[in-house]
């Protein structure tokens, strides 16, 4: 159970120390908006007056899902080890994106269909081939649970000890917008039609259907108050993976910027596990999926860029990292008023 | 009258191109939302498949405003000179984002208070120490606005010349929302409430004598149709600069980046001067300066960013040069199905 351990306290005097220093520099106060705002919170998670955001660590994680042989999504599940392969050879977006800001890069397979195989670039963590029809039986048992959390603990635990100083968890796995619809019904206490979005692009009638699997789902499980009982019994392995890789983060004093709709379901999760796990996250964007905005709200979340995004794979998370680290760079190295000799307000 | 010759034509062949590509990568289609639209865009306008977002060019446009003199701004007008010292030196917020970006910085002082100077880094371009005051006549006499106009021109060839593929047009001038505000509403033909904000940030008592003083220019100008001679009028050199870089950008085919509420507003009087200038143009950001939705809205344009920015200096704009990289990155770099071997959609 490390993760009802304690997160760490954020220091404040270094979120003190850089709001004073955005006050000093040569613009009028507030005229960075987000930009100023971003930076202080990094300063605060990190304990440094300039926080840095130098090596951005970003972890995929896949896995699939019993649900998807329901038809709950316009892909067939056979995509998941198709996207591995894709990511293990550079082609996917989150790939292109992690070269782009020289990233690490982790891709791990926590159980995806479709029998042994090795690529280069993929860590195996086969807990199963894919998760249970949650609308038959919960989705994992409490002993994989433990193991999937453990596989995100790992990965936040590399990334720290390769000097990362921004963290993000990537996802991808076939009907993963159904079981994070669940998960959000479920922690939120909300009804299917409130979180149930198009995923990645599906017709009327399958949108209808899945918006049944979720309404049944919440029937299944609404009983349940522990939130790790809720995750287990709807998420996907590659989820799990998110809520322990962001339980471990903020323990260890590691930011995460949180991407869409899925990891903000994630997020919501953690948080109800270890409620100061929030203190380490960032938010990068409002995703295009339905749904997203009653997350983010419960999670008192404003994130930096509205761009349409619905992808996953972390690419809206790793979109905004950009937007971070030019803040970081603009709050270093620009000039206070004292230094350039120009005159404040009013003086 | 250079500036009203043809623009040059979008390339469809290519903007089709981009846009055939985009729904071929291993990604839903439309998944990444604005992402997607401002490179097929970028795509027609520079004549490939593929557009490059590698050498960006920022050029910082100065100027004094004799109505800062009626006392509209938090800042006195020593801060234009001031700031164009902070340029110089690098320490600016623009400065500081044109390194991270390796752009090619240019700053042009069009005209400011303070005497003869010299300052490595910045080029002169004296039309006078400053505008005249709306309030009492022309900011600026016809000749004064060709001789400006010109500024902009030879700015935009020296960034073609340079092998620039987009450039910025940033601005530092005490008083320009004032003269903003005025030009707004003179070619929206609004109020002066619709179009006055709080500029770098001004107290209550100032806001409402701005918006008087901008009524007032309304009244004196509103008899004029041509958008010149409205420019000429109520700008700043700086604007007309401005002005003049858009048009001749859109004439030599490089695509810009149009930053906040002053640069809006500047496009608009392009487009007015020269409709076509518009093909050559993408939005970077929804200022926080109240009045700018409507100059956007004018445009038909959808900025990618919203982030409460209100700094000017062509930092909002360069803030989106960053996602239109990335954009670009993922647009050329990203496996298509084929490529991959991944399932498309319903397959």
């Amino acid at each position: 159970m490390w993760y009802l351990n304690p997160i760490k306290p954020i220091n404040q005097t270094a979120r003190n120390g850089a709001q004073d220093r955005q006050n000093q520099l040569t613009k009028p106060t507030g005229a960075l908006g987000q930009m100023e705002a971003v930076v202080i919170e990094l300063a605060g998670m990190q304990g440094k007056v300039c926080p840095t955001a130098k090596q951005l660590y970003i972890c995929t994680f896949a896995g699939d899902h019993g649900i998807a042989n329901a038809g709950v999504s316009a892909y067939p599940q056979a995509v998941t080890r198709q996207m591995l392969y894709n990511f293990a050879t550079g082609g996917a977006c989150i790939s292109v994106m992690a070269r782009h800001y020289n990233a690490i890069s982790q891709v791990i397979d926590c159980g995806s269909l479709g029998g042994a195989y090795h690529v280069d670039g993929v860590e195996q963590f086969h807990i199963a081939p894919q998760t249970q029809n949650f609308l038959l039986q919960p989705a994992m048992t409490a002993e994989q649970c433990e193991d999937v959390l453990n596989i995100g603990k790992y990965s936040v635990e590399t990334a720290a000890a390769k000097g990362a100083d921004i963290y993000i968890a990537g996802e991808m796995g076939i009907g993963n917008t159904t079981a994070s619809s669940a998960l959000a019904a479920l922690l939120l206490r909300d009804s299917a039609e409130s979180v149930t979005g198009l995923g990645t692009g599906i017709d009327d009638k399958t949108f209808a259907y899945k918006t049944q699997v979720i309404a049944q789902a919440i029937d299944k499980y609404q009983h349940l108050d522990d939130p790790l009982e809720i995750l287990r019994s709807v998420a996907g392995f590659e989820m799990v993976a998110m809520v322990g890789a962001y339980l471990r983060a903020a323990q260890l004093g590691l930011p995460v910027i949180v991407g869409g709709f899925i990891s903000a379901v994630c997020a919501l999760c953690a948080v109800r596990i270890n409620p100061s796990a929030r203190d380490f996250m960032l938010f990068s964007h409002k995703s295009a999926e339905y749904g997203n905005q009653r997350v983010l709200d419960a999670l008192n979340a404003t994130p930096l860029l509205d761009l349409g995004l619905r992808l996953g794979e972390g690419t809206g998370a790793t979109t905004a990292f950009g937007i971070i680290q030019l803040a970081c760079a603009v709050h270093e190295q620009m000039a206070t008023f004292g230094e350039a000799g120009v005159s404040d307000q009013n003086s």
